[in-house]
This record gives structure tokens, sequence and C-alpha cells, in this order.
């Protein structure tokens, strides 16, 4: 880590000096003493009082850090910054247009104090888009980074407060989010004055009720218009500590963010990597070069990020083998047995998980057993690909029965646990979205039954895990057979040539649909094909994967037709796009 | 571990054979979506489902053992058996009577699961005192250990069912308790066929409200008749998890059972060890050489005890420096430095806790700080001692003046943050007791403020910590000045000669009281003293420990009279029991 000694957090930053700093929220009255409503803002107030001088924060691509205590005062300060904008109410929402740096680590703490809705935006999503999750939302006010401050309609009502950060840690004067912060402050010390001894964290008052919504994270809607998924505080509490038990969260953690905030919540590491009293280590962007420096010489053990972005770490120029284990959150697809046998080369270890913005991220996770020490790294990155069991806060995921009469029914029966029988993947309970904001049909749709709908098509097998074949839409069907794009995917996974691949259903006059894929090809491949015009490349490729693929699958899925590409589209969360295939394909 | 290999676990141990286990309860009717209430028997039906094969219970002194699958069977024939008792009704109470086997560990789910109150007694009781608990809580079964079956009251009336466990596993046909819970595996099998397709655990619902009572620890009442302190099912989860984030536990623990499981439920431990999905390994009684054999040969990685019994560890012929670090949570008081060198020599590492029954156990705990690196063992012993700050999911612990108007009031004050003013502990929040059971006027009194009074005098250090001066009954006046007990006893604890040692007040007439010291010799105090008759040993005792103590204390708290014993009066539960002292001092 290449901090900046000389950096000085400002006023807004500094707790109480010459008094202790009061870390104690107000308990709503008429509250039983046994019970105190679950907020992961109390996470702050813990690691702030139990670890002052901790590095809560570090950023050192921008030369500043904050620890505990100092980031309780700056989080404190933008509560009150939040409540001193014009016509605040409770339950407000503030939207958060930002890369993965203190700012919207902080909204994630401070909004919830202030009583408001953290609303965490896509800034990848078009200006379109955006425009009309800030309409939805009903935003009262916008916390925005510099870099992405164009994305922010120009149109804005001016009941809108935008706030835009220069990402300065108050090392710039002209940063307007420190001046934010700094009039919080003021309003902070002005509290206290009337406010018959009660200082500090103790001006606010904790939620009475635990269900009450505190964030709010916009589904990326690849079909129809985005969706608001509601988090609850008992949620987002619940859901942290869950993590932060899976994850091994301890103090010696460092705790890198790779994946971005805005997702899920940063699948609620912001809270649980704070309950854990580590560190969060920031990024700006997905730079292999600051990954590896990270990793390094900042002491990081964890990460997490797509299988993507895993490729983009093994493949780096600065990859070498580290003296530490780091624990590698990957979701979205399982690391493929190369990728596995790359990573864990380096000593970054991948824990295969599932889950879905309505589940605050990952709720599943897959579960090492004892048996795969004895298993070639082929068999265990396939059995390590399923999608597992719930995690420890989670209720038991359940795959159910698609007939037409569940479908409306309320009454789900299960699939057989036998590895064959298909069905979609339910969940429920403290890690289940709330609903969707201002949408009470499509929550009714998506929780009928009292389960939440994933549209995602799985197996469970005996030993209870759920494997997902396919994201609903994506299923083949060639022949009357239902292919699993998924499954092929994994099959075409294990052959050398392959570093990524995509397969997709592609329009077949006698068979309805054929399976077609997409790959990218390994060195290996490209050695291998090195010198043959594309035509012949392809003709390669496709008989020697045909042949590859007959080993282990129906001939009915083995691939017809393929395509060598040097890129494959990504949605901003680094899963595949295989809308924009499936119209290239329509293309040929 | 000397595990019988031969043992078949008895048929009402057995998952369901050539189908899967249900693993999943009914959620009630009713329940939204996104909420589960907390339980924490969920912890054990998803280590069965993610680990059926892994090893739940080990019990090396009597040659059986249960996988987490077999585990799970057992418990729900518990369950069944318990809810086909004559007259069962949800909320009734189930007293255990037991050492550390698998029995009281059934009983932390199966009665849960029933839908009773676990109610573990103190099996070093009075049976005057057990009787008196027995009608108190008004319990519909008792579940008794062989070994201290004599202590159940010959005059139970007959609604009450005795069931006396003979610790065999199944592996005696003449077990009573065997054959219970061969009754409650036959109903459970017998309800399957009238429900409809649910099976195992389907045939059970969750409760409703997880405010309900699901636990009831009498305390061990030092003064007046024992009080019942009820634990809520939200609250053992919360504590459970807690206890699992602040040890560390994990799959690969091994919890070895010194502590009392009778003691706060465990502290909360035969639920958080299950919900890390690590090992309990039973001990029927406190036995070094089995202590020993379980960390050298047994894998353990935890265990709990007072600082008695951690002298007995490290004073055991059979200690020997581990090849692996052991954490080992610590209450009552700290390790003296003496002890804390000798345990770190053996990879024995402490953590000082700290909690009452009202608390489900230890609900702060010392954090070890950065800067402690640089001291010297004595100075950080000394640091360590300090009660310390919150677990995860406690509230903040709080210090109050204990003046005659907060005493009635609702309205309670801070002391300084200086290390120097004395107020009283106070707690709140999902880690504390519901109430005491059947006394109202008691609960009223204890937790007025909305704050359950401890009774502990305590100052706060800048930092926050909490640190005991002394249990309020202890303190000594002398001249005016309070005395802290266990301050003195901790200046003392720092001399080499002593190895164990408790001070008391004697009445004097003119300081109306003194200090006196009960003092235990080290090995090297016993050699320095060797040869000289007691009055003389006793002498050269005093004038040393005199010398001592006056570089570090007030003159007024230095120790005047000196007792040298071979032994200290505890509780059941390893405390000194300072009364005793009291009455022995006052014969003098």
């Amino acid at each position: 880590m290449h901090l900046n000694r000389a950096y000085t957090p400002p006023p807004s930053s500094r707790p109480p000096v010459g008094r202790p700093f009061e870390l104690r929220s107000n308990i709503p009255d008429g509250t039983l003493h046994h019970v105190t409503p679950l907020t992961p803002v109390h996470f702050l107030l813990r690691a702030a009082l139990v670890r002052p001088d901790k590095l809560a924060i570090v950023h050192p691509e921008q030369g500043y850090h904050f620890t505990y205590a100092q980031w309780a005062a700056r989080v404190l300060s933008l509560a009150f910054a939040l409540r001193e904008v014009p016509g605040w109410r409770n339950g407000d929402r503030v939207a958060i247009l930002s890369p993965n740096v203190p700012l919207i680590a902080d909204a994630h703490f401070g909004v919830l104090a202030a009583g408001g809705v953290c609303t965490p935006l896509n800034f990848r999503n078009s200006p379109k888009e955006i425009e009309f999750i800030l309409q939805h939302a009903d935003v009262r006010v916008v916390l925005v980074d510099h870099a992405v401050a164009h994305l922010v309609p120009p149109n804005l009502p001016s009941t809108i407060t935008v706030v835009v950060s220069l990402d300065s840690g108050g090392q710039r004067k002209d940063d307007a989010y420190e001046a934010f912060l700094m009039r919080g402050h003021v309003a902070w010390q002005n509290a206290q004055q009337y406010a018959g001894g009660a200082r500090d964290w103790a001006l606010l008052t904790q939620p009475a009720d635990e269900l009450v919504t505190c964030a709010l994270c916009y589904t990326s809607g690849t079909t129809g218009r985005p969706k608001g998924v509601e988090y609850s505080f008992r949620g987002a509490y619940l859901s942290a500590l869950g993590n932060v038990i899976e994850s091994n969260l301890t103090g010696d953690s460092v705790y890198l963010w790779v994946l971005p905030m805005f997702h899920c919540c940063g699948w609620t590491f912001p809270w649980a990597v704070t309950a854990g009293m580590g560190t969060h280590y920031m990024l700006r962007q997905v730079d292999y070069a600051q990954i590896w420096d990270a990793l390094l010489h900042g002491g990081v053990t964890h990460y997490a990020g797509a299988p993507t972005v895993q490729l983009g770490v093994v493949n780096a120029p600065q990859a070498k083998r580290l003296d530490h284990a780091v624990r590698v959150l990957v979701a979205a697809s399982a690391p493929t047995a190369t990728l596995l046998a790359r990573m864990e080369g380096l000593q970054l270890y991948p824990v295969h998980v599932y889950g879905l913005t309505e589940t605050y991220g990952p709720s599943t996770r897959r579960f090492a057993e004892a048996a795969w020490q004895t298993l070639d790294l082929d068999a265990r990155s396939r059995l390590q690909a399923r999608q597992g069991h719930a995690m420890v806060t989670s209720d038991e995921t359940r795959v159910v029965r698609r007939t037409e009469e569940t479908q409306t029914d309320t009454v789900l029966e299960d699939v057989q646990r036998d590895g064959q029988e298909v069905g979609e993947i339910v969940m429920r309970g403290n890690m289940t979205l709330k609903g969707y904001y201002r949408d009470p049909d499509a929550t009714a749709q998506a929780t009928r039954g009292g389960w939440f709908h994933t549209g995602d098509l799985a197996v469970r097998h005996p030993g209870g895990e759920v494997q997902i074949l396919d994201r609903g839409k994506d299923v083949i069907i060639s022949g009357g057979e239902n292919i699993s794009s998924v499954m092929v995917e994994q099959e075409l996974a294990t052959h050398p040539w392959v570093n990524e691949m995509a397969v997709v259903a592609r329009v077949h006059p006698q068979w309805g649909e054929v399976v077609h894929a997409f790959v990218l090809l390994s060195p290996e491949g490209e050695r291998a094909l090195a010198g043959k015009d594309p035509t012949a490349a392809t003709a390669a490729l496709a008989q020697t994967l045909e042949a590859h693929c007959r080993q282990h699958m129906s001939k009915f899925a083995v691939p017809k037709t393929y395509t060598i590409v040097t890129e494959l589209p990504k949605t901003s969360t680094g899963k595949i796009q295989k809308k924009v295939l499936r119209e290239r394909i329509a293309r040929l």
C-alpha cells in the first residue's frame, strides 16, 4: 500500500478531541430490554469503539485512508448532512453513482443512519436507465463520483440535491462532497448544544422496526424496465453476519473491492467486512496491475469477482505465487478446471457462490467435501461448479417443479433429489428481498406460494446441493430435447484449447434449434490453430471439440456450429450477454 | 480419539434409508416470505444437509459418536418422544441433569424442536435446590444421566416423566433413554403415514414467534432462591452466531466440552459449534489426562473454562507443547501473568470473556490490541484481564452511576471513561435475558430503565472497555476507602510465589474492615518457604507480599493478614466462594 503518510483527514472525519467518542445510538422508546432491532450500522459503531485506530478504509490510488474512529465520524457527518437537506424525511432515497471509493462505502452506513434508503446505481447503465431509476425511486439526493457525474441527467428537478465527489478524502478544497460532509459536521456539533447532554451517535435513534427498508438495488433489467429490490435492516444485518461466517472475515482480513459495490450493496460486504473489523481496500476500476499490487503488497486476504475477472487476474503479467492464501468468491459461473489450477497455483482459492440481487447477492455456497481430495482437478472442478447449499443465515434452497399447476398454486412440490429432475430454484427467509419497490404485482408474482422464484433452472443432487442448468431463457430445445447451455459450456471448458465460451440456440429447419458455440481460444488453442485461415481454423476447432464433447454428452447437445471470437459481450456485472450472441447468430 | 470402530448407531439415530432426509421444518402459516423466525435448531438441520457424514459428536470415553445426519435423526426421535409424553404441550419444561454427554447436547435441539423449554440443571446443586427448581419450573420431563440419577427427588409427582440415560449411545439394550428415543422414532415413522407426504423434519413446524422462551437456566443462587433465567429463540440464535464469529468456529473446529453444558446452555456453544459445523468432543468430567489426550490426539481447537481449570491443565503431568494453536475461553477471572506464560508456552491461547447467566454466558470479550506486542508479559496480562467490549451481536456494555437517584430512576448516567469512576455494569439487547421465570418483580428490578443490572462494579477505560472491580458484595471498605478485591488479587497474582488467591474483608476495630488474603502457593513459593513452621511461613509470606504490593497499590489496600491454604472453596462453576472465606475469617 502506497499511502501518503502526510495525509490529514478533514475535520468532518475527526472524532471528538478531549472526550470519548459516543458510539451508541438511542434505542427507540418502548423497545423491550431484550431486543435490539437489527441494523448493520451497529457494526461500524462497534468497530470504532473496539478498534478506533484500525485502518477501516485504505485508498492507495488517491493516497488517503480512514481509521474506524475517523470513518465513524465521517459517516456521522454524512448522516447529519443528509438530514440537513431541505425537506428530508425518514425513508427518503439517496442514490449513489460511484466506483468503489469511500463515497459509496460511506453511504452504506450514513444513509441508513440518517433514516434514508441507500440506493446504489450501476454506472454502466445507459443514461436512459439511470434517468428511469432516479424517477422511479423518487430520490431526494444523488451522491456522485466525478468520473461518472456526466451520467446525472441535466434536467433533474430542483428538489433533488446532487453532490459531486472529487474522491479527494478532504485533500482538495473544491471537493463538494467534503463541503457537504462539513455542513453535516457543523449540524452535528450544533445539535449537541440542544440535546441535553447527548453527543455524537447518541443524537440519532436506531430504527424501531428492523423490517423497514434500508437499501434499494435495481436489477440490471435484461428484459423490461429495471426493478427496485428492497432490502430490510434485518436482512442486511443477518446477510452480513452470514458472510462474515461463510467467508471467515476477521480483524486480520483485508477485502479488495474488485466487485462493484453498487451490485447488491456489494453482496453486503460493506457491512460484513466492518462486522469482522477488517479493512476495506478501495479500487476505482478493475485494473490488474493495481490488483496485483494489492495482492502482493497490500495484505489482501479476500476479493470477489466473476470468472472473467479471475481470468484477467491470472493472465496479468504481474501474476506470481503469493506467500499467503487469498479467498476468492466467484459467482455467475464457476472457474473451469484450467482456471482453477492456475488460481490455486497462485494461492488464490476460489469459493463458488450463487445468488441474485433478490437474495442480497450470494445466498448459497459450494462447500468443499472431504472426498474431493482424492479427485483429479477436472472432476473436482465439476463438483465445485455446483451452486451448493444455503449459507448459515439463509433457509434451505429448494428446486420445485415447474408445472402449470404449481406456477399458480401456493403449494410447491420439490423435484427428486436425483440430479436429473429439472425444476426452478426458489428461496425464502431473512436473505430474501422484501419486494420490488412500487411494484406489488411483480412482488406477488415473484413470491407466490411464499417463496421467491429465481427463474433459474436446476437439479438437486442426492446430497441436497443445487446445480443450475440454465437461466430459464437460455435453455436450448433441439428435437424436443431440453439442453442446458451451462452443461454444454462446462464440457467445452474442460478442453485445453478453450479459454472462454458461450453457447446459444441457433434456429434449425429440422431440429427447431441446435447448439452454436462461441469460443475464445486459450494460448494453447491459438498455437494449435496458428497459420490456418479463419475458415480452416474454425473447421479444425469444430472437429476437435465435437470429438471431445461426444465422449461426455448426448449427441443432440453437441454444438453443431462454431465461431472463434476474441471477446465475448458482457453485462456491466460480468455476465455474458447471450441476447447479443443470439442476435449475432440470427444475422449469420 | 479412541473410538470404537465397530460401533453401530441405534435405529433411532439412523437417517432415512433409500430416500433423502428431509431437513426443512415447516414455516408457520402467515409468515412473511422475507422473514424466517430465528431458531438455533436451524443450525443442526443445515449441518446435517451440508455435512451429513461429518462427525458431529465424538464420545471417546464411551466409544461412540454420531455424524450430523445421525444426530439430526436422533434429535428428531427425541422431539417426537417428548411430544408422545402424556399431556405434552408447547412450552413445557424439560429438565436435564447430566454431565457433558450427548444426552444434554441432544436436549439443546430436541427439546426446542418439540416446542419445549430446555432446562439444564446444575448437578452440583444440593438435592434441596434441585427439588426447588423442579417445582418452580413445573417440569413435565426430567432427562437424567445415570451418574447423577440419585439427585432426582424420590417423591416426584407421577405426572412427571423421568428418563434415565446409561450414556450407552444405543450399545446397551437396558438404556431407558435409548428406549425413549426409539418410541419417538416409531412415532415419527407413524406420523409420516398421515402427513400427506410430509416427512422427517417437515412433520414439525418452526416457532412463529422468535421471542418465545426456548431455554431456562437457573442461577446458582449464592443469595436467596435460584432464579430461572429465560432465553428466547432469537437470543439463542444471535448469541450462537456471535460466538461463531468471536471464537472463529468453523468446520475444522473441534470443541472440547470442559465447561459444563448445564451452565448458561454451555454459553450457547451447543448451537454455535453446530452452526460452524464443527465437532463436539464430549467429556464426562474434568479429567486432565483425558483433556490432554483430547488436545494431543483428538484435534481439539477450542475449549472453555475458569482459571482453576486452566491451572489444572498446565499442571497436568501430560502437559506438553501442542503442534497446533488452541483457543481457550477463560471467564470468571483472567489468567495471571504466570499462567498466561505457561499456557502460551503450550500453544493454549486464552481469550478473556465476561458475562452472566443473564447474558447467555459471555457477552463481552477482551480484544487483543496491536500495541500489546511490545509489552512484557506482566503488563500484557494486566491489560488482558479487563473484561473488554461487547461481542458483535451484543449491544455496547455500559457502566452507570450508582446513585440513589439512578437506582430507581429510568435515566441511567454513564460514568466517565477515565478508568477511575466506579459504577455498575448494565447490558441490554438480543443477548440479554427475557426475564426471570415466574418472577416479574425480580425481572422489573433487574431491568429497570430498560437495562439489565449485573450488580458488578466496574470502571470504563478511555478505550471504552469495561474492567470489573468487584462483584458488588465483595468490595472491602477500609477507613472509608472502597477497595476492589479483584484489583488486590490481580497484584498478588503477579508475584511468583502465588498460584491462586482470594482476598476478603476482615472486621477491624479501627478501620472498619481490612484486607485479608488467602494464598495457595506456587511450586516456587513452596520451595522458598520449605522447612518453615506454619507461623514462620505465613510471616515470611506476609513480609514478601506486603513489599510487593506496596510498590503497586495504595497502603490501605495492601492485605494486612494472610492465610496459606492448599485449596480454595469454589462453586460448582469454578467461582471462588468468598462467602465461605468470610465465614472462616470471622472464626479466626
